[in-house]
């Protein structure tokens, strides 16, 4: 494809993109389609030679749309959200146009250092601790999601507590790990990943509000080290992925400090929030953290992937990520002066996924995002007042930021009848979870372009769904 | 930033990106910036009020550019290329714009589905084994790169060596697995994560064309069962990273079949390769593999970050990797006749990658893409030829596909002049390697734009510099 005919089509998918942008409001939220439905209309082999462009956005109309989830619908409330934003897609652009690749600081010095400045801005713009900073033995790394964030911390957590000895004697096999069942299902599978085996995670007790209890972490760590084991980790999380719940950081932390335990804090979601300083009470304690990572991809307006990976010593991560064959060798390397990412992350290469996240802070500004944080937050807590204020219904958590539980008191059925009926609309999307053994609906209000009328449209939405339960009538949507 | 906001900027940014494809071949390859100086140009706190677009698009062309490596220039040498192109670059658009996020088939069923579909394509495309088909027990998927696909592999042959019972007694301690010294660095880096730990992974003998002896690979499994180990793992990598050597597959696999060993093989650069009739040699004794990867981010012109990752028996992968909470499941998962892509990986979360492939491989066709293949092969085939017509140098290994290997008689001080003059004038960027203990440069063909003219004029620069090696006149580039 020539320059030229790159700038014809590229405008062409830039109409597409506002168009989309424009109408995305108006489509069906949840796609309804059968499985094997989108693949059965594409041909079953390659084709050999090249078609017009036309052709493949054709079938992207026609075919994949009718299969996608509008993440980006203002009417998009299930799990949490993965939001993009116009700076941010624009950034991916010139990152795809650019191509380099980063793995090195010699491989784009522009790409590394931009990735560094960006994360060294997010610590002042959460006010997150001085040691995660570049000037301090600690730093910032973009990952692709929580899940390798937390997969590096565990690795890192495993080498430290063997002194890098790992598995050289077995020594694996003593160590436990803790979270609490609230805790994101990424930490089981990273410490299946790094060989520490499901069986050696504690789930810790939580609280009536979902948060870890730190007398049951003292008490299993105890235990643990009683009979034998090494405890090594603890995952506690600021905002988990049921109800928005936050660990007790400032209890947990100097628990880990005393067993000499490596504290990973995941705030994916929750993280944003601390823009504002109203909301930082969320990171109360996190000065005691060795690792913590936050996502913007989920509620800072940059699209996936984009999470941000703070640790205090970033040696112990380096050590433990760190194989350097010939071919990487280069003066810039061996003279210590930079960072070279790719012993921060599983990956060796790495697209410039800085630029995004850079676009979006400058073209919000601070003040920007902090508006756009807080309004999020207000419709969470007039929601929550509605369900309140309704008798059919029981709120199911506290809402400390932007994410409200709640079920039908008429029971599990109830509330599933209403979930379906809701997303079978295609007016609004919720997803769900389960809390104490119930099920219950998620309503997580945190879409780019989310305003009031979204909020109440759903919750009429809701409310209708519940007029209509025990009615023999067919539903009157 | 409204959808007409997007779609003015969105323009002015494919013409930056179209502009940027017609200047590249003319800017320096790498840049010659020094550390800290790129950030140094950057206020050191992030804006509280929002900026104008055109201000950030300054910074990138004033600030970053003078500080990337120019990875997309037809006189990129260097590494293994990292490739875009202009169908890619809309693709990548149109999945940030769509912004869909696809952990789950029920989280947009035509992420999912047009990635199986395209996968299946590449089965056909490169005659890969059938047994890497979704209609058979195994299948494919896009990870961010082999280094992740690799670890999925070792993860998986981990949890089948033990039996899923990995660290419940030890038994990870006693696992031991198989590369060569010129096998990929991610392949001890997953062997570290993994928690097998750098020192059980035996480093094979190659021989003198860098290739896997299968003759001491049998006499390294045999000597670890008879010290009580338990060999689980081999990989084995078609197209080395420091010469393209290729691993004989069609020995190591009924090697690893006697003694049940998982079988990975790594084919990152040189699987695009397959692509054409004449050069799937490189695959011979492939259906021994219980999984293969290969990066049409390298040679297939689909920009970072897309490693397409195949194995035999995805249910193997999916006990490995599957955790499933509450807040994720659904009636299509439970259905069991979806994929859910989340269990094939480390990450939870996935962005639309299969569209960038989709779109690459129907603007340019089978045929579109084995001309290009063709094409930088030959021209490889060229500067052998020219490298070994020159008796200043001398080549350091085979070249069976686009990668020429070579040194200058005099030594490595030479060989190391060369580089540095080469890669100083900015008018082509080659990297190294080190080959029985001799500094080698390392020149791949396979830009995507590369065409004869770019490589003759990077050979002329060469042959200068020989030229003026014992010169004591300034050079005269």
């Amino acid at each position: 494809m020539s320059p030229d005919e790159f700038r014809h089509w590229g405008r062409e998918v830039v109409d597409w993109i506002a168009d989309y942008m424009e109408r995305v409001e108006a489509y069906p939220v949840a796609p309804s389609v059968e499985p094997g439905e989108i693949r059965a209309q594409l041909p079953a082999q390659p084709p050999e030679e090249g078609e017009p462009f036309d052709a493949i956005l054709r079938d992207v109309n026609a075919i994949l749309l009718p299969g996608v989830m509008h993440w980006q619908s203002p009417n998009f409330f299930g799990y949490f959200p993965c939001n993009n934003s116009g700076p941010s897609i624009l950034g991916e652009m010139i990152s795809a146009g650019l191509g380099v690749q980063g793995m090195l600081w010699a491989t784009s010095p522009a790409c590394t250092e931009l990735e560094t400045h960006v994360l060294d801005w997010l610590v002042e713009l959460l006010d997150l601790p001085r040691h995660f900073k570049s000037d301090s033995l600690g730093g910032g790394v973009i990952q692709d999601s929580a899940s390798s964030a937390t997969l590096c911390a565990i690795v890192t957590a495993r080498e430290r507590a063997t002194a890098g000895q790992s598995n050289q004697t077995g020594v694996v096999a003593s160590l436990t790990a803790y979270a609490t069942a609230q805790t994101h299902s990424s930490v089981e599978k990273g410490i299946r990943i790094a060989g520490l085996g499901s069986d050696n995670l504690r789930l810790v007790e939580t609280d009536d509000q979902y948060r870890m209890r730190s007398d049951r972490l003292r008490q299993a760590i105890a235990a643990d080290l009683a009979a034998g084991r090494k405890p090594c980790f603890v995952c506690a999380t600021v905002g988990t992925t049921s109800t928005t719940a936050i660990d007790p950081l400032a209890e947990i932390g100097p628990i880990c400090r005393q067993y000499d335990l490596w504290l990973h804090v995941d705030a994916a979601l929750a993280g944003t929030a601390a823009l504002c300083p109203e909301f930082r009470f969320i990171h109360e304690g996190l000065e005691w953290a060795d690792s913590y990572c936050f996502n913007p991809h989920k509620w800072m307006f940059t699209n996936f992937d984009c999470d941000c990976f703070f640790v205090r010593d970033r040696a112990a991560l380096t050590r433990a990520l760190s194989v350097l064959p010939d071919y990487l060798r280069n003066k810039a390397t061996e003279s210590g002066k930079v960072i070279d990412y790719r012993d921060w992350q599983i990956p060796l290469g790495r697209r410039f996924r800085a630029l995004k996240l850079w676009f979006v802070i400058r073209w919000f500004g601070a003040a920007g995002l902090k508006a756009m944080v807080r309004e999020h937050v207000a419709l969470a807590q007039h929601l929550a007042r509605w369900v309140d204020s309704d008798p059919r219904f029981e709120r199911m958590a506290p809402v400390p930021l932007n994410l409200v539980c709640f079920r039908h008191r008429g029971g599990d059925a109830a509330t599933q009848q209403i979930l379906d009926r809701v997303n079978g609309s295609g007016k609004a999307f919720l997803s769900h979870t389960r809390l104490r053994d119930r099920l219950a609906l998620r309503m997580c209000i945190g879409q780019t372009h989310t305003q009031r009328r979204h909020v109440e449209a759903a919750w009429r939405l809701i409310a209708e769904a519940a007029d209509d339960l025990h009615s023999d009538k067919p539903s009157g949507s």
